[in-house]
């Protein structure tokens, strides 16, 4: 059976099937049992966990075990600087601040000016440092403990990851990542080699340690395909295998599959005027009839319906409300327009807070940049 | 027509045949004009000038015109450290040694630990690191200026260089890579990505500068094809080409090809004692007849002797010497016995006197050493 959609850390084209990428990537589902668990541990669990949002993972029953032992993990996330920070970047990273607050985490964040630079033809290695460093800002907004979270461009922390990176490389044949990443013959050796420094971060504590540190790595299902090239390597390098919990992608404003940076419209940035991304919301695609008439007649459909997805992903914490909104919706009780409205207000205020704090991360960016 | 013989930089099979190699690769021969203006700026020709065993090159009279016009040149050579130092290696470094002592020239070397522990299945980051410490000794002992001289591992002198390998790597595809270096399916990623690393010290001073500053790199043909990647790349990113010289392999003291790390009785390594080279010269391979008589009836065979190469190549530096030798032996005047004897002798006087150099090295390492 073909495909209809396909996933890379590079390329995300077409309709994509959760379930069938867990079959595909060989991950696990978080089941009740697992969430049980977490919602022990944590205290209480986050919608992203409520709400199947983040819904697969590897090893991560062995990562809470060992928590539960007394030894804790460190969180590995990142950020490819192409461009400025929008609110699918921000997703996992919310989770992952949550995850640090509950399990009194260690954070190392990558940004990958070296990847960036290297994938898009027309972006200058200044070009993906000045972005990285704007999205330091947004990352150091969520409010992660900066006793807690470093910070690092890859370009400028690269002597503390080479010698770890070369280790991941060696033991990866140019056939098994042209197999995890669709290499072709115009692909450029740096790309090629890559995958070993994104491996890097999920080693450097345990290095640092001289001991074995569990890494829980939170990121979109997209980029497991990295990872499994590390978790190959890990074992003969005398690491344990990185864990990660993976989520789904956050939706567009156009409506369909991933937002795409390359149109502005389908995504607010969190540099966007609270103004102009009200604007962008009530040009939203959302689920609803031709006319209003229709709409109260035959009800409106959430699961197409990017404002919905909004709610649902980020903005309404309380289940009992977004519930109430689809019954509303799917009756015909609720229209278009009240409903961009309520989200357009919730992202107006998240900006302008979200602006705020960002603003401020200026002036303590260097208490979170890590450099050799 | 099949050719019968492979040189790549990590692989040279069968007879090189030395004039096929500048065809097959492109490069110049150095003629008699060349050489005549080479002697006219440096005041002399080195032996390896003189007897043609630097013979190719690429752009040598641009960087002597560049050198005319008050733009000096940076040399830049280096080592693989995957053992302890051969006179097949020191050939060229002896060589680079008059270039910076007639030219006043900086010099940039770099110890590949990275490259080595990519490409040698048996060898860590920590082997390769030894080695690589090791060769510089022998390196500072052939009387390199400190003042003028930096050597660098990459694994700490990665940060420097790492930008500078990231933009040629961009400019680089697998296929150029493959065709240049024949890689499969089974290389490593770390070693397709490696070239890159290579080309970064042809940039260096360029970059440090903010001009464009000619490097020559003198190097064994075998480099040439990592020099080819550098030079496609060099325009696009707005540096000059790196000039080469090439000389070719040195000889086996088992005859036939390139001298072999794998085969310690074929070559002289400068952490041999005195007595063990002897040992070794005495076993060597000769153009020698079976027996005294038939020597002294037929003469011997310079063209495939060992000795008389190593004479030739390094150890006998005054030209009339040589032909005498050469005339002595072919006419049957001469037995092997002697002429061991004699290399042997100069051998030792220079094991002696280099051991006791490299020992000094140890003190003054740090005075040539820079990283990150």
């Amino acid at each position: 059976m073909p495909e209809d959609f396909v996933v890379t850390p590079w390329e995300v084209v077409g309709e994509v099937d959760y379930d069938r990428l867990i079959e595909k990537f060989g991950t696990s589902r978080i089941d009740d049992a697992l969430l049980e668990r977490f919602r022990k541990l944590a205290g209480e669990l986050h919608l992203m966990l409520r709400r199947r949002i983040f819904y697969s993972h590897r090893s991560l029953n062995w990562v809470l075990t060992e928590y539960e032992r007394g030894n804790p993990f460190v969180l590995y996330t990142g950020r490819g600087p192409s461009g400025h920070t929008h609110l699918g970047h921000l997703m996992p990273w919310i989770f992952t601040r949550w995850l640090q607050e509950k399990f009194n985490a260690k954070l190392l964040f990558q940004l990958t000016d070296d990847e960036k630079f290297l994938f898009k033809p027309e972006l200058t290695l200044e070009d993906t440092r000045r972005f990285a460093y704007e999205n330091a800002l947004d990352v150091i907004a969520l409010g992660f403990d900066a006793k807690k979270t470093e910070i690092f461009l890859n370009t400028e922390y690269i002597k503390s990851q080479y010698r770890l990176a070369l280790k991941v490389a060696k033991r990866t044949t140019f056939s098994t990542a042209k197999a995890v990443f669709g290499f072709k013959n115009e692909t450029n050796i740096g790309l090629i080699f890559f995958t070993s420094m994104q491996s890097a971060p999920c080693f450097l504590e345990s290095e640092r340690q001289g001991k074995a540190v569990p890494v829980l790595i939170p990121c979109a299902i997209d980029q497991d395909p990295h990872f499994r090239i590390t978790r190959d390597a890990a074992p003969h390098l005398g690491y344990p295998k990185p864990a990660l919990i993976h989520c789904k992608f956050f939706p567009s404003l156009l409506g369909g599959g991933k937002m795409s940076a390359s149109k502005p419209e389908s995504t607010i940035y969190t540099t966007d005027s609270p103004s102009g991304a009200r604007r962008k919301i009530m040009d939203a695609f959302t689920g609803g009839r031709e006319t209003a008439r229709l709409q109260r007649k035959l009800g409106g459909n959430p699961s197409v319906c990017s404002v919905y997805q909004y709610l649902y992903y980020i903005f309404e914490d309380e289940d009992e409300k977004i519930k109430q909104r689809h019954r509303a919706c799917t009756g015909g009780e609720l229209l278009c327009g009240e409903c961009k409205q309520y989200l357009a207000e919730k992202v107006e205020r998240f900006l302008i807070e979200h602006q705020k704090r960002r603003e401020k991360a200026r002036d303590v960016l260097e208490d979170y940049m890590v450099r050799d």
